[in-house]
């Protein structure tokens, strides 16, 4: 009699517990990692009045399309962008199979690591390390070579992999929007395929919501295998005016919400925010030189400038990371 | 009215389907318009199989990828294409803005109702049709078009809607499917944004989920908004060795199962059968001259040939239209 009163006792607990963890799932701050204030406030505003179906802005669920940005909006990218360093991390590890590269720029200049001589051929130089590092390989072997790459990959300010290097305040941004029926889009200037092998462990958006830049592909059967080989030539650049052509491409619906952090996003937050009822925007800007990096309307990486001045014009909402942000890195919480 | 009555009904069907395929999924037949055979049998011993969390073959959720044809696979393709009849009821609209197509081919042709005559210049005249009909007006304009048109044209045969002239069979496997947490997804030959209008009502496939063809479109503010103009270029055809290419572009990952019916399906099948694990590969063939069409080999339209001899050499199902399916049409079902 007394185990079986113990074991009730237990069990009440038990029962207690769960009841207490399930009301609390109901009042639980979604956003530990945001500071009280405007920018939190506006986001819940939007999605409470989207959801709320006796709202006249009511959105159905297939509706709610959410894009975001991902450099510099989802995660680091200063001191330059991550698929940079990835290609000059290839172009040392493909440097024995190219003798020529000994004599020619761009290579000569990254493998000797200078990555500003290297870069000072503008586009053309881009696209040369972009296609000796990104073409010529089937989708699966890139595939391979890009989950590796995260997988050891060191920042190099910080020395953290660089998967940790994503904001914590926008990941809960991203958990919150879907516990609303929101549908989360990546649409970036980054390669596509150099995205999706892992934005689905570390964001949570899986392959086929990742839109962004392309290079073409060709199907092939290669030792009887049918594979599709990436080929040295431009397919599509997700970029500014690229976006919003990008996002109708894949998508075909216009987003109710967009989440940028440079003029780079303009566009889409202007297609985005231009439909009809409630619709929203944001801007992630980089204010924290002590967490994180201080950079704006002067910055080659991340420009943000006139996508500041839109902002305001439109009444997007403005994340002022320093003041806004309690943490930035999933590490830094308690 | 009557006719959108008769889309609403439709759809009402397709509903009921979905809720009493979930209601009875553990005991009920989900393919009530299947007559058993090879076929059905082939299609449920593959979900079982990797759906079965202790099979060897077992695929996790989001990898269960599957990618359907459209014309002809999920609706009717005789006696020609919806889109190419889109086009000329189209021309017919667009005439009195255009007094320079009474002289001009292919339009002087079409407008006397000769499809054969505006069709002789080939490719040109196809792609001249498609310009004059697809481009020129906003994304979002288009898509009024497209669904105006959908709710009021009429199968030239049958004179039913064409979003009546899908394949009930077909319909209970995208619900089966699903049922089973598969993804399921167009890659047709077809516009990309001809069908999205219609999809998810018809299908229940989110525009998200539909890959296709694609003219070029280019961002702009037009009278204030931001807007996405149709321009008169094409952008990707998605047919034959276009079909993994585009799923790739958009889904970025190998589907576990393809199903088609034509030769321009051919590599969607070589692509999706060829990848590790369990795999599926099927193909419609249209062998009933009385309830719907009989053609394969010798059809310019649906030319299946060598897809045809590649499902047996790679035992993909074939579905022989007349023994397999009990009823063709929704519509039909008692």
């Amino acid at each position: 009699m007394i185990r079986k009163r113990a074991i009730l006792t237990v069990l009440a607990m038990v029962f207690a517990l769960g009841f207490i963890s399930l009301a609390k799932a109901e009042t639980a701050d979604p956003f530990p990692s945001w500071n009280d204030g405007k920018a939190k406030q506006s986001i819940i505003n939007f999605v409470t009045t989207v959801t709320n179906q006796g709202s006249p802005d009511f959105v159905p669920v297939g509706e709610r399309i959410a894009t975001f940005d991902n450099d510099g909006t989802l995660w680091v990218e200063q001191p330059m962008y991550s698929q940079l360093l990835f290609a000059i991390d290839r172009i040392k590890v493909l440097a024995p199979e190219h003798p020529e590269w000994k004599t020619k720029e761009p290579f000569v200049s990254l493998l000797k690591g200078d990555v500003e001589g290297a870069l000072a051929g503008g586009m053309k130089s881009v696209g040369e390390i972009v296609m000796a590092t990104h073409a010529g390989m089937t989708t699966d072997e890139f595939e391979t070579i890009v989950t590796d790459w995260v997988a050891t990959a060191k920042h190099p300010v910080t020395k953290r992999p660089y998967t940790e290097m994503v904001y914590q305040p926008m990941l809960e941004l991203l958990a919150y929007l879907r516990a609303n029926d929101f549908k989360t889009f990546i649409v970036s200037g980054g390669g596509i395929e150099f995205m999706r092998p892992w934005t689905e462990s570390v964001y949570g958006i899986p392959p086929e919501q990742v839109v962004g830049s392309s290079i073409k592909t060709q199907f092939e059967i290669r030792d009887g295998h049918a594979v599709l080989v990436r080929m040295p030539e431009l397919n599509f650049v997700d970029d500014k005016e690229g976006k919003p052509v990008g996002i109708n491409l894949h998508i075909g619906r216009r987003p109710i919400a967009a989440f940028g952090n440079s003029d780079g996003d303009l566009q889409m937050l202007q297609y985005a925010t231009d439909g009809t009822g409630a619709r929203f925007g944001l801007i992630v800007h980089h204010t924290d030189a002590e967490r994180e990096w201080a950079y704006d309307r002067k910055s080659s990486v991340g420009h943000l400038d006139k996508a500041l001045d839109a902002a305001t014009e439109n009444g997007w909402t403005v994340v002022d990371m320093k003041r806004d942000w309690a943490i930035i890195y999933p590490f830094q919480k308690k």
